[in-house]
């Protein structure tokens, strides 16, 4: 109860800062029966682990997942899935300087005085390192939900965005590039970007975008579990986030409702999407798309002026290896929480009829 | 667990359809000990009550709250809250001609697939009449929470904004124009703009702002229910939603980090506030502000080709009095929303120390 | 998490003071699709209520519950139901001599001391009164597990009790005496017993035993929540019970493995039953059996010398209409709470594979 | 939500089964600034873990924690504390005879209905192994809850029992012998009767009594979180229990209300405790004690008949190192439940008033 734990019935609980032994999770709710596929799980790892391109960090983890338990022989056996990360690279003293600094625009001083101490090392339990957790879990979830696509990707970098609608674009070609844009054009803007961006030792950030296919009809609660908002909630609660918006979004407040209203195909499907695939909080069965904004990473190569714990004006510099945008890197993890999500109501649908 | 409660330690669990004998909920967790002002809560209902003025439905229903228990003698004792709302104004005739109809971009068509049945009175459990009793909790929040001031006011009608910073607003003026615009000349412009779309027997869509002031450090949890997380869940269970930003939001994405970081001022307090008044989670004594984008509302008087449950395709018009822009009744349920994240985590705060 | 819910799939909420306008509740998660026979709620409300007879409370309450939500046409349609039961018969004067005095044995010093205000009339939360709501949450869940019976019976009055194993009673006959124990010999030993109780102006405890049939195999999960687990926390959680045990139950202690196995026949049964129908915390479709010890009720028409909430020492003597004995009208309550508590895993099992 | 957490504010989730490579845990919501002693941690494991006497289970196990997070320099951070067991003595050969046979009153038969498949080494998830993980998490318990103190022994071995009322006992010699029943005459006998009837390859049941002191008042919430209700599902989930019953217990159901009422003194305190310290399901600041009936263990030396998954009758006889008597052991593991129990309602305290 403590926001350690997500989901209701299939559930991810995670622990662990960045600069302990290992991080790690339980996943209690995965119903039996599930074949795992590890390596799958390792790729899905992959994607997320630093040190993978020259526009990442270059942290090197190696990020492998050790199960502990929910498994026997390649199958789900119904019980819960322990497993740990181990963290290898933890570099306590890259961060001796920042004990009693409040970094800018980080958890520092919140931590400090919600809890009356903190774990300064690599931002403790605040630190972006937990979402491999995350990833896990998802990589769990999607083994679960093996007719539902969930494809995201980068749509924005600072100013430079994808100028096409998400049905033009080819999802396989997401993970050609380093920055996980599928429109390989504007994918090299992107990352020319960001590379100028580093070498200026600062940061910037982008928005990823999601698509969801093969949705079953009726994921989601009509009232507070609204799928729509327990996706909300997912995304917003990964580091750096700022904004979600799903189907029309903020472009839907602009229009009329006769633009808006998406009238019915005789099968059910609709014409148009601008509700993207959720209608009463629940799924329609057409595509679900949203998209979620990041703010630029707080620690940048620069001096700053900040204070310490005591209220001294401080000098500081970002240190160690850092993301000069976290956009490439989010997008397994969007996927991660939506796979979650729809793992959780998916589960939770069975129970809405007799 | 089927999504009809809100809240970890201060829980608010609704029941009911828009034509039942009474909708009500149930507030489990006010601590004892807090005076609860009635007419405070009665005036909360009135903001969002129907028929209150010539821009929203003409619907007339008192909307008056009748508590049953945990408040004695003017003080609440710890026990739970339970109260109802009765339902007077039920027209159900209104709806008989579209039992079989599934109206575009309303939640008749998934609800039945879900369920297998539906009612389908006034959209039933999904219709937006289930907001009241989050009003009539968020107001009970409100007054448990005496320091923290939350103001929440219409930023959009469609196309029309207020372009100045909400520092610039007069929040005392909100509730001066029908629309609940501090900005009184846009207000006019908004009104005008409401008037002309009900006319011609559309609707359209708009932005809610709300502020909160006051707000104690430490409100938030790291890692899953993240302050900002959880408000952005409240926002997006609220009917017509579409999306959610708080602080720099979407425009952080375009940002780069030495622009966006927020310096220190010596008291802990900061420079500027494109975090929002929350970071890694938890709130840090700044203001907390965040935007919401609603799309507008389904039901128009125009006609529209539809399909019934028996897969007919048929025509059909909106009958009944509904709103043409549904912001100005939204702005009290954002606000008993974030009164009723802020009461969960102002009562979390108290489990985080020794 | 006020501890007002029960059950994590199917869940009741209650709230309501003995001596408010209502009490009342909310059943969320029940499934839509089944069908509710409103008079067989009503035939458990019966069961429950005073005045029944003349060995329990002589009060008079209708206790008639008005469903609010939830059910259209006579059906569940998988939206929350909420309920409400009017309190008729609130004689607040009965207990004015009680505002102050902390009576022996019951809530008035805890209650006191935890919330720093209390609701004096009757008990206030803490009044029997609440498990009216308990029965009528159950009534819908008995609905739900239309295969299974639960049946619940007087098994001891004081010393007075049943000296068979349940296998040679009739429960058809549990309902033929006021006392609710099917045994008619021991029913009239225990009737005569009350009486003289009563008379003396005293009361007597009793245990209840409840027999629940035609189980599923595969209720409960494993570890902290066991079917036997939950069903003890169920019992428990009752007005004055001080024991729970199932199976072999205390007597199960004293035995040996060889004598305590229950073995298996061919079709997967077992020869004996002293599990109680559980292995492991999960259902094997043996008759589940346990057994609820009740303690004399507080309120006995005796002078007790007493304190005040000033830590005077004061006399008093229980007023009103009590019961000499609570166990026939707990008969239900147990019924009801095993119910909620299948209905919670029924759904459960839903979950447990692919 | 599949059973594997325990405790709504102080939540402590289990993983694992007998035969993984580890064991582990997550307690989530344990407040910042609790100095923990890793020894006393170890200690607690010690009196739990096998091997310990030579009237317990031989085998060996080191059953030594690694805490992976949420404690920094000796203190705890309020971040999730992640734990893990090593399980370094799994003789999985000691389980490949019975692969296909569902064992008497075992939970093979059960869990391979309910998932469809299982893990048949040691026990699997059903092993009685995992209480080292509520071992460690009610050990970390123990230590935020320092006022109180919480003494659980062995009270009866099969038909021998201590016949003293426990204030007469003296707590510190419960850890003397091996057995863990304080009254060292009656410890003699239990030990005495637990050898005999290990050598005829047999296994007994028994009782613990546990008895907690200084108690805040206040501990437990009115309805259905009644303090007693959530001790009763706590040993209730211990395996192998039958039953539970605090103060007065079954016997209480035999006596009048005049006989069971605890009268006041003064201060508050009251002359008799027949209530355990709780009185309306919170505690009143008097001692607590309750009493749990443990079954003998299943797993015998002797052949007995039994069923595989197939339905063919086959002979089966109990190999390995198990418990003659399982309750020695289990007197940690009361107490850690108890002290989970605990932990969740002192914290949940701060929550009831203002």
């Amino acid at each position: 109860m403590a926001g350690n734990s997500f989901g209701k019935n299939f559930t991810l609980t995670t622990f662990g800062e960045s600069h302990g032994e290992a991080i790690g999770g339980i996943i209690d709710g995965c119903p039996a029966g599930i074949t795992i596929d590890l390596e799958a799980v390792e790729a899905e790892m992959k994607r997320r682990k630093p040190g993978q391109s020259d526009i990442v960090t270059q942290r090197k983890e190696p990020d492998s997942v050790k199960f502990l338990s929910g498994i026997f022989e390649g199958v789900t056996t119904g019980t819960p899935i322990g497993f740990i990360i181990e963290n290898t690279n933890q570099k306590s003293k890259d961060y001796s300087h920042i004990e009693k600094i409040y970094r800018p625009s980080h958890a520092d001083f919140t931590y400090d005085k919600k809890y009356g101490n903190r774990d300064y090392r690599g931002g403790g339990r605040s630190s972006a390192r937990e979402t491999a957790c995350r990833v896990a879990g998802g990589a769990i979830a999607k083994q679960m939900l093996t007719d539902i696509t969930i494809n995201a990707f980068v749509s924005s970098v600072g100013e430079i965005f994808i100028d096409k609608p998400y049905q033009d674009l080819d999802f396989s070609k997401t993970e050609e590039t380093a920055v996980r844009c599928p429109d390989l054009p504007t994918a090299a803007k992107m990352i020319k970007r960001i590379k100028e961006i580093k070498k200026s030792g600062d940061t910037v950030g982008g928005t990823v975008t999601c698509v969801i296919k093969n949705v079953p009809i009726g994921l989601g609660e009509p009232v507070f579990d609204k799928l729509h908002a327990d996706l909300g909630k997912a995304m917003l609660s990964i580091n750096a986030v700022k904004g979600f918006e799903f189907g029309s979004g903020f472009c839907g407040a602009k229009m009329k409702g006769s633009e808006h209203n998406d009238l019915f195909n005789e099968d059910g499907s609709t014409q148009t999407n601008l509700s993207g695939g959720i209608q009463g909080g629940i799924s329609n069965g057409m595509d679900i798309y949203f998209r979620v904004a990041f703010k630029p990473v707080a620690t940048i190569m620069q001096k700053q002026q900040t204070i310490d714990s005591d209220g001294n004006t401080v000098e500081m510099q970002g240190k160690g290896r850092h993301d000069p945008c976290v956009v490439p890197r989010a997008v397994p993890i969007v996927e991660a929480m939506a796979a979650l999500v729809l793992a959780d109501f998916w589960l939770r649908l069975r129970l809405s009829k007799l």
